[in-house]
């Protein structure tokens, strides 16, 4: 038993675990949907949902919760101590000290919260498309864009835990407003949300008439899944916007070698489904973007292995590693 | 003997040396001016010039070249090997293998070399500045940007050892054109470089009329000097254009920080003699800038504690711990 450890993922819209041995084989799941109950105090259903999930899980088994350590990624910056300090894409959970709601349901439970890209990165590092790489950038593709650091085989975590809001690096100064408050972050550009703003632009700007007239003419209703589709199935126009967000992409990604030198850029989360366009396109536009581009190995701009399921296991290596 | 170390600085100008305790203590120093020599092999002439000052500083002493360790920071993109791979600063010994060249004059003696930003960085972290802090960036404003990043307590070097190339991060998409073959880059706007850019740009746009008069009215004419002396002297026009620097500068900041989560910025470089205006204004920029700052301890921007010797320094320390 000593072997196995949970890991759990809290995402937007579910909440999914995985028992995980030391390998990385995944020996069972569960699923629930997250619950966003605001009038309860903060974090508190996010706890329950988690115990709900780890005691399924246990009980399946007949582990007890004495003999389980278990890992916990949540969206959002995390601190060292456990604490989910700012979390745009789960308010209801944004300042609770999840650690501490967790040890009060189960005071013989070994427990670790951290930040799910995070997670992301030590799973596809460890047992994924990074493996054997010491210096790594995990980057998910979702409403925003997350982000995990491996320097030097390790993760980087940070003054206070908050390593890796590679979505807020911003890269046009005059570009749009973010929900963070600043301007022209990464994530307004290469994220599910940039390609529909982008869409929409271009959409806007009569660059996608094929799609403007699929809505009777009306350029503000094109969203960003109707021009991945499109493009999935080569329509010219919708495949010069996908190679526009693969430039910002490439930016960023640019950006990261030049600080952290990192070879390899590992892509999930949801706007990865579009991966099989996007990451040509980003890697077709980095050489000419990262300085000393031609003096530097090749940069690899690769996908997930484990999809969805990275950051749950993510969180169980790191609960083995922390905790065991 | 075993507790001496010779740490070199070759910069765009000047080599200097110094010969340094473990504690960080300078016993003696040598300077000599870089030589740029374009017709001789890349590299040959730096190489001599810092067998130079190593073969004055032994000798003076007494020491045998058997007997020292010896770290050289140089101003560049260095490989792990010790090859300067792309130094636009010094280009003609951009390409060299250094470590090669220095053990070709002297096989006995024990030599690394390491890009010069990484060299200050570990010498403000273990005796300057950021003593005390583990996570720490060490920017450098000179004619560009350079950085050197501490995380965790140890310098991030990066797949080839290339990492800290903070200046050509991207911080503005669509902006002027850099050396580097990128548009937008950071040193662009937070360098020498950059204010001059900066102080040109206003002053065409009739923002320092008081400088421009001193120019008999030719805007083109006024440069980044001008306006960081009037500053000091409280010319309020001028104050205007150092808060923008401020800015700018803040932003690159606000970027890194939300990547790694450093809670420590030491500012250094030629640029850095106009600190006591840019760093309050930097400082004051940041909070509005930084993704989650009400979430964040405050963000330190701090000057160098070693100025000009910083990099010497360093990268004695760096010989001592791999060489030793």
């Amino acid at each position: 038993m000593s072997r196995i450890a949970l890991g759990v993922d809290v995402g937007g819209t579910k909440v999914l675990a995985l028992a995980v041995g030391e390998d990385g084989t995944v020996f069972d799941s569960e699923r629930v949907e997250t619950p966003h109950v605001a009038e309860r105090p903060a974090g508190d259903a996010a706890a329950d949902a988690v115990m709900s999930v780890v005691t399924t899980l246990t009980q399946r088994n007949h582990w007890s919760l004495r003999d389980v350590v278990v890992g916990v990624g949540l969206p959002g910056m995390m601190s060292r101590e456990g604490v989910l300090v700012f979390a745009p894409n789960l308010p209801t959970a944004s300042g609770a000290d999840l650690a501490a709601a967790l040890r009060e349901r189960s005071p013989e439970m070994r427990v670790l919260c951290e930040n799910d890209a995070d997670c992301a990165a030590v799973a596809e590092h460890r047992w994924g498309a990074a493996r054997g790489h010491d210096d790594v950038v995990m980057v998910t593709l979702g409403t925003g864009v997350g982000g995990g650091i491996i320097s030097g085989g390790e993760l980087v975590r940070g003054r206070s835990g908050f390593a890796g809001e590679i979505g807020h690096m911003v890269v046009d100064a005059h570009g749009p407003r973010c929900p963070c408050g600043g301007r022209g972050c990464w994530e307004r550009y290469a994220s599910g949300g940039g390609v529909a703003r982008l869409a929409r632009e271009a959409a806007v700007a009569g660059r996608l008439p094929t799609l403007v007239r699929q809505y009777a003419g009306d350029a503000d209703a094109v969203r960003g899944e109707d021009v991945t589709r499109a493009a999935a199935e080569g329509l010219p126009e919708a495949l010069a916007v996908v190679d526009e967000v693969g430039w910002w992409l490439a930016l960023g990604i640019a950006n990261l070698a030049a600080i952290l030198d990192c070879g390899v850029f590992v892509i999930g989360g949801g706007l990865s489904e579009a991966s099989a366009l996007l990451l040509p396109a980003a890697q077709r536009h980095l050489s000419s973007l990262v300085e000393g581009g031609s003096a530097r190995p090749p940069l690899l701009v690769i996908p997930s292995k484990f999809g969805e399921r990275s950051g749950a296991l993510g969180a169980a290596a790191l609960a083995t590693q922390r905790l065991t």
